[in-house]
């Protein structure tokens, strides 16, 4: 049985010399004397007002060396890797850069994967910053790349949230192509929402809080706008385990079912539930610190649409001289924990789900 | 075995005088040529930006008339509610009238109870707007009133949220006199994070979304200002089944546990974890609408320590000729699907639980 982790993200050479050659987020810097590079990537981490956070996190190999990848795999008893950009991906970029820059970046990312053939695949990133003409062409593109099995994406779509109905071309084309959408936070939510001492509690209430609710946001937008009405067979797989989606699933029907106007829409339309949704477009990742959370993962879902992952190189251990990172092992324990006395879902969640849908071969 | 519904709204006849009085959120009015009321209480709820919610929702006895109360029990099978002011509470009021307001309401709410002697009890409201020694003598008073079983209490505190220091005379009030706070949301979620199309889905993002994801932010803050470090058998009945945080748990834990600062903060200080928490000072409500998230909320905390709830009169069925709530007739099932083949549970989440923790006796 293989284990293969699809959360897990690098940033490719090219993206890191981008990355070193901004002054605002996302940018890479040294703040002397300290001569360790760090990564500021969410929006307001460098504001003056946040000391805690204002220096993001230390940057190293593990972001952008790929023999640190096998290596981590390696020690994890990871056999396939499905790497992704980490965020923001290409979201930043003006209009005009977004295409070649993504071009560039696939390309790398795809020959990373080359370099161990039957360990590697990967998501794709999009330029949805440029016009539809050049983000739908760059799907084809990517299609068409040997190592390719999705696009990573953001909530942010072409600006507007992943309700947008200007979304329609890419989501058309992603679904024409059978490419999964892996969707992923990065924009989090305003930090007044945490309230005056969000910073004496360094990343948690953004990282723990701000991400999943972020996706549980873009993902019920989506149902509610009616992309999996349009497109049936539109897949995607939610970082996190959905955020907060399978345990907020019945709420959410329940709102709809007591709105007239909606209900009525979706009687005439034949619009779908998010129970249907979660059972036939959305795949769950793994990534969920518990068994508790993974098992409504998988009642939402199912076992065989829930997939394992790791997060790498985000929350790495504190105490550099373990071998084994605790991140890791929380996510290997809560699937032993959810699958007791079911060996075959676990192996399932761990890695025959993802050979099976992102069709790992070559 | 009795039905206990804990979660279930009142505005008694003084409350409505005041909504009915008011020109400002929260406030009732008419809007001719239309006769019957409406009831306007979310932030926003009635700016002109915003047409398809602008007019709050229709109010009728169902929301003041405590013979509609006892009509709707009787209708659902339900013994003994624990009744509670609807938000916002007192949250709103002046601070020279929030004491004497307060006082009124919970004398009228503590006299409802005993028309129906054994089937009606309370969670009282605080005057949070007033200074902190009024605040307290309201807690003491309270805690005097033979019907009265905890406080109801927004996420807004004092103003500054629940992680606000100025919040320790209270917390320890209420500990003192053993009050179950009952924490609810109201103030949701900022609109833009809805994004530019929130209107066209009428309530469902800020209720089924903003409402529980509030409530996951503010139990997340009590927990890092360690309130329950320094209270340690406060005791809290979150709402919505605790909004996200038995999915999320996990992921707060294990952002805590890759923070260096917070993490030797806890070895130092011996501060206890959510896990912790959750089985030993949070209750949750069963309003989830699905035995997927409630399987969740039970692992989380125990089948000893969630209780079944309505939310009534909000909810109500759109076809009005129904006999029996769809909302009550979802969280019934939710019951039946995750306890089937253990009915000491189900019994104890439906009513075995409140009586014992709430000590429902007079």
């Amino acid at each position: 049985m293989p284990i293969v982790d699809i959360h897990t993200h690098v940033y490719p050479p090219s993206f890191m010399d981008l990355l070193r050659s901004r002054t605002a987020v996302p940018y890479i810097r040294t703040f002397p004397p300290d001569t360790s590079s760090r990564l500021i990537i969410l929006p307001g981490e460098d504001a003056p007002s946040n000391p805690s956070t204002s220096r993001g996190r230390p940057i190293g190999p593990d972001y952008y060396d790929i023999s640190k990848k096998i290596e981590f795999m390696d020690k994890h008893h990871i056999d396939i890797s499905v790497i992704s950009l980490a965020n923001p991906w290409l979201d930043f970029l003006p209009s005009n850069e977004a295409g070649p820059i993504a071009e560039r970046v696939n390309n790398e990312v795809n020959e990373l994967c080359n370099q161990y053939p039957g360990r590697l695949f990967a998501f794709g990133a999009l330029p949805l910053s440029a016009s539809r003409e050049v983000i739908v062409e760059e799907i084809v593109r990517l299609s068409e790349m040997k190592y390719v099995k999705g696009v990573i994406m953001g909530t942010s779509g072409l600006g507007h949230g992943l309700d947008d109905l200007g979304l329609d071309p890419i989501y058309e084309a992603l679904q024409e192509h059978r490419l999964t959408i892996f969707l992923h936070p990065h924009y989090g939510l305003p930090k007044d929402v945490f309230g005056p001492r969000v910073s004496d509690y360094g990343h948690v209430l953004p990282l723990a809080l701000g991400f999943p609710l972020e996706t549980t946001i873009a993902v019920t937008r989506m149902l509610l706008s009616g992309v999996w009405d349009r497109f049936k067979t539109l897949n995607v797989l939610l970082a996190h385990s959905g955020g907060a989606l399978p345990f907020l699933a019945g709420r959410i029907e329940s709102c709809i079912n007591h709105d007239s106007h909606l209900l009525n829409a979706r009687k005439s339309g034949g619009q779908r539930s998010i129970w249907d949704i979660l059972k036939n477009n959305i795949y769950l990742d793994a990534v969920i610190y518990s068994h508790i959370g993974l098992k409504s993962a998988v009642d939402a879902s199912g076992s065989d649409r829930v997939m394992f992952g790791t997060d790498h190189p985000f929350f790495p251990p504190l105490d550099t001289h373990g071998d084994s990172w605790p991140s890791v092992q929380m996510n290997y324990r809560a699937i032993q924990d959810a699958f007791d006395g079911n060996p075959k879902a676990a192996e399932d969640v761990l890695g025959d789900n993802a050979v099976r849908i992102l069709k790992l071969s070559f």
